[in-house]
């Protein structure tokens, strides 16, 4: 990376993925390449609107040039644009293209260096669901794959399953798996069973299986890592890797046409993407981990060049 | 009921509910009949060790005769006999009675004129599970059914499936519907959806149906309880009524076999035991619910009769 003047004199525009807990930026000069990144913890949870500008501002401030030919640009994905976030960027209904450049949704900051637009979510009817910030991923995958058809799988939080073809987003479906883990390793009775940071892959590949093939087992089978725990001291990675397969196992039993015998992108953190690897690998899939990063920068770069 | 020296006069014995949220006592005179209760929130969770005899005397202290004959009995089940609790009382291995008295942990007490007696829980090896409290009930409806083959179903925090067999448990499954529904509804995204004290049960009923013949879907469906409030305007209460339905369903999808076209009787707190009705009658199944505080008693008096 390079000093803040040497990124003003040389910053094309500024690339923002704001979610639920963090706010990312990257300063991209006129080449595309990466100047600068930052981050910080003023993702949308701890923001009131007034919020937004300030908190960009705390992060990318050094970067702007004193007095720019015109204003930088800042393209800005995910939570920023929910009802609750800086301004609402109303969904998009699928089938669509993940992102229409058109439809970017601009903000007003008092601050005139800068020209700040927010990639809008889309939405699906039937049956109901949304996203934020995935879209934006999708459209960096998009344009590496070309008009392929290609399973998109989007493990996080609310993880995603996304279907591709030639170039737009047909359909897609969200599972609660991450926030369900994160509920269960940290407020259930199972907290007292999985605390740990070990892994053990074996326990979540046996997890894995046990859901796929019974996924009504599964409220049943999280019990039983609590009594396993109790009878049989099963050790805290052990049980922290049986909850995580568990969970991932019953999502994949909901997918197995889009994942069985086929390709699946992962576009996810690396430790779960990871996961999901193994799990889909064990089951005859045929995984192929995406760079989350390089497809969210891709993505912001092509929202952007559709309004440049 | 009547006054506190009527109930020292007439007192017999004093049955204890100690769960971990709450500690329920009831005096019990010498004909069965209940002379008295009473309740406080001191329950397992809120207590060390030391607090237990102290939190004890001060919802039972004022129905103790000055000079009791001999100690007055105090039988306590749930919680209190949990390795976290009062004094651990090992769990009885399945298949056996619910409750035998010849296995009640004694508690020593520094208040002598109380002799404190722990029912033991129920564990099972294959698959692990554990019960505590629960098996008092069970205790009180063998002792109703007689030697009958029956289905338990023990709604709760932690539900319960159990099998009966002539006066002796053969088996149980333990679901976490309840917790996972309190997670959901107090700590999850949901939690901006379902904010209702009504419930919708044309709601309720389809999303039962919707996991009993898909259990695979439920954690699609969860978050598609959030994507309907955005989308559609789905009132807090239909959002409120479908996670419960989608949670009570993807249990009935994996005890299928235990309630298909059978009786079930239903033990639980009567608002949930209603909706456990409510979806097995939709089901084709024949719930009959029972007074979950009177087998409570009952099968106190039944494991304190075998210690008498």
């Amino acid at each position: 990376m390079v000093s803040d003047q040497s990124v003003a004199s040389r910053l094309d525009w500024i690339a923002v993925d704001w979610g639920t807990s963090a706010l990312r930026a990257w300063a991209i000069g006129a080449d595309g390449a990466v100047l600068d990144e930052a981050r910080s913890g003023d993702g949308m949870g701890s923001l009131d609107r007034e919020g937004y500008e300030p908190a960009l501002l705390r992060l990318i401030g050094a970067w702007l040039p004193a007095k720019p030919a015109r204003p930088i640009q800042v393209i800005v994905c995910g939570m920023a644009g929910a009802r609750q976030g800086w301004r609402e960027a109303p969904y998009r209904s699928v089938p669509c293209a993940p992102v229409g450049g058109d439809q970017l949704e601009p903000v007003a900051t008092t601050e005139t260096r800068i020209s700040v637009s927010i990639v809008p979510g889309l939405s699906q009817a039937g049956p109901p669901d949304v996203m934020r910030g995935e879209e934006t991923q999708l459209a960096g995958l998009a344009a590496k794959l070309g008009p392929a058809t290609a399973t998109v799988c989007m493990p996080g939080t609310h993880s995603k399953w996304v279907s591709l073809d030639r170039g737009k987003v047909t359909g897609f479906t969200t599972f609660m798996t991450g926030e369900a883990f994160a509920l269960f390793a940290e407020r259930s009775v199972l907290r007292h069973s999985v605390d740990a940071a070990d892994t053990d892959g074996d326990a979540f590949g046996s997890a894995v299986a046990e859901t796929v093939d019974r996924p009504e087992r599964l409220t049943s089978a999280l019990f039983g890592i609590r009594a396993g725990s109790l009878l049989e001291g099963a050790s805290a990675a052990t049980a922290r890797s049986r909850l995580s397969g568990l969970l991932i196992g019953a999502e994949l039993a909901a997918v197995r046409p889009q994942w069985d015998g086929r390709n699946v992108h992962i576009v996810g953190a690396s430790a779960l993407a990871a996961s999901y690897a193994a799990a889909l690998e064990q089951l005859g899939g045929k995984p192929v981990i995406e760079d989350a990063e390089e497809l969210t920068l891709a993505g912001l770069a092509a929202a952007r060049s559709s309004i440049a």
